[in-house]
């Protein structure tokens, strides 16, 4: 029995729902940011984030700082390429568009190669861009939050090491970690950047980062300072090898309590195999994805190896648009999220499956989603096709 | 009677001690960080923010942003200034080298005019100083959090808009929001940048600014883009502006719960008058430097006019280390925090006195942390001077 209040289900591609025991680590008692107590929880935390991104490489380093997604960008921008640099960005939707802007802010040329919305770049594409420019580094969206198109991120990057191997591998993991696999040092990944309040299942608050050895051998080598301060791996990557060796440390005051409720999230995802989770991820997008089928509508990703695991995003019959349901929705007891890629956005909406919903199948979250999702097409008069 | 687990109390100078309210909100339920109520709860903090800064100017424009109060620099270096412009740091302790670094990260020059410890550049230096050079901007701590130093803010203000009225006025407010007064309009401020975690009483994780109409055009008029992404006013401007009109807006995603807990202790904050709450810190903070006398220490910050009241940096007597009493205190059950000045970390311990263990008298935190600090330094050997 659920400690909180009722109210309508999240069911957007992130904030998701939260367990009852990672909301309450968010009330914890007020620490020093420099006690013992807290430096050990951050010590567990950046070791249980290894164990999540699958590195078991002394020289990968896991980075946790208060800020959103968005701040990832920024750190990749400013440490880990200097102004003049040239960045392939691979673009399957509205994050691609941002990160290239962000690129851009410090200096860098952002080079885009874009996709029919729904599909992303085929690998034969990337490797023509590959030869033509000596990329400092690639980015990829892992799972586009505006589209839920599914990079493949294992064949893309032996794709870069072999075609470019110079070229940094960057992922944008903020809609994927937690719900689809991210094996990093075997698939040979240099960072992958992402925030709690998705598939990790803590509240927003946090940007995380796995950065590989090879990244920070880049980052120690650059002739230019690092080009933004509060995202500077010269003032953090002390503070976060000192904090996993369990010695305080200062540069900027971190959250206690964020950091206090992703060690609960985090204890709880690796309590049992990754393998497990990301099975039901898998199984419960494939329920989704049938039952979206079955109400003869279309998805934006339009072939099953394009699809996320942990959001569907479905676009709406003919004469129907978001605010024709969604209110609906939330006053049946579930939250969809509107249309966020700006050419279709009023032709489509986005159901988020990630973490509590799918991994406590006792909450019954997907399947009432589901119903109400077909009544509230049926009170617009729509019809499911015979 | 609290609801939070028995603890040693927190007494440094931020993050401090919490409201059991305030400390329950950052448990709030998952909310989409669009919806209508949470949209309604970040608007009200924004109309907050503008009563803790005590400004009715339409044009002054509140942000909070997820991150820390060092962000908060940032945002002032990447949107305030160009490359190659003049800043003025005033120094009072480590605060000021770290801003000016944090600009010179920019590629913004800063100048640094000093004080020995303990005291604060005069307002003749500084007049001295503005005369020389078309400085874009002055920055000054208003109280640094490494040696409790007071900045005169109102004197100092008047002083740069006579002399050089050009010069955009930036407050690192970080250590006194909340406990020293600040009026933004009367006294012609630019720029206030703080936190969360402390006079403001709300866990860390929040960015807090408020910036004058005038701050605004300027940054408005600049001729390059911002140099951050993530805290670029050009994309943050839109989304604040819009919260506190109740519209969804999205640049990144906010953190609900530490918005929801801001909404708390600003809540309580304003729920009596301003001027009652600086008056229970000046008298805490006078109760607690009339001990220190009492007990034959001094203060780093050596005039009254200098010393803050929301902290106190108190030199140990000759021969004891912070070591020699900071755990054995922490057994006792309070915290302290140690020495921050490089140059003198050794010789030094900081008291804070901020929020509910000021205003709360009924918890009687000052009394039972001066009590157990004669304590612990009777257990190593001193003895009061008669």
């Amino acid at each position: 029995m659920s400690s909180q209040p009722p109210h309508a289900t999240l069911l957007i591609p992130g904030p998701i729902e939260f367990d009852d025991e990672v909301l309450q680590s968010m009330s914890h008692y007020s620490e020093s940011h420099v006690s013992p107590p807290f430096v050990n929880t951050f010590s567990e935390v950046l070791v249980m984030l290894r164990k999540l991104f699958q590195t078991t490489d002394p020289s990968a380093q896991p980075f946790v700082i208060s800020g959103s997604g968005t701040l990832g960008w920024d750190m990749v921008a400013a440490n880990l390429v200097e102004p003049g640099d040239e960045a392939l960005v691979l673009h399957t939707g509205y994050f691609a568009d941002s990160f290239a802007d962000c690129l851009e802010t410090y200096g860098v040329k952002a080079t885009q190669l874009t996709a029919p919305i729904g599909e992303r770049p085929q690998l034969d594409d990337v490797e023509k861009a590959l030869k033509e420019k000596p990329y400092k580094l690639i980015t990829v969206t892992h799972v586009d939050t505006s589209t839920g198109v599914l990079s493949e991120i294992k064949a893309l990057s032996e794709l870069v090491h072999r075609v470019s191997p110079d070229t940094l591998i960057v992922i944008d993991g903020v809609c994927s970690v937690g719900s689809e696999e991210i094996c990093f040092d075997d698939w040979g990944l240099d960072v992958v950047l992402t925030a709690s309040q998705k598939a990790i299942g803590c509240p927003a608050g946090l940007s995380i980062l796995m950065v590989s050895g090879r990244a920070i051998e880049r980052f120690e080598a650059r002739k230019t300072r690092p080009t933004s301060y509060f995202g500077s791996w010269k003032n953090w990557l002390p503070i976060m090898r000192n904090y996993e060796a369990k010695k305080p440390s200062y540069f900027a005051t971190p959250s206690p309590q964020l950091i206090h409720a992703l060690h609960t999230s985090l204890s709880q995802i690796l309590s049992r195999p990754l393998s497990a989770r990301f099975a039901d991820h898998r199984a419960a997008s494939l329920k989704i994805k049938k039952a979206v089928t079955a109400l003869g509508l279309q998805q934006l990703a339009s072939k099953p190896e394009n699809q996320a695991n942990g959001m569907t995003a479905i676009y709406l019959p003919e004469g129907i648009a978001p605010p024709d349901v969604l209110p609906s929705l939330v006053k049946k007891g579930v939250i969809f999220a509107g249309g966020l890629h700006k050419e279709i956005a009023t032709r489509y909406i986005r159901f988020g499956h990630m973490g509590v919903s799918v991994t406590d199948a006792g909450r019954g979250d997907i399947e009432r989603a589901i119903g109400y999702l077909e009544e509230a097409l049926g009170e617009v008069g729509y019809k499911v096709p015979k």
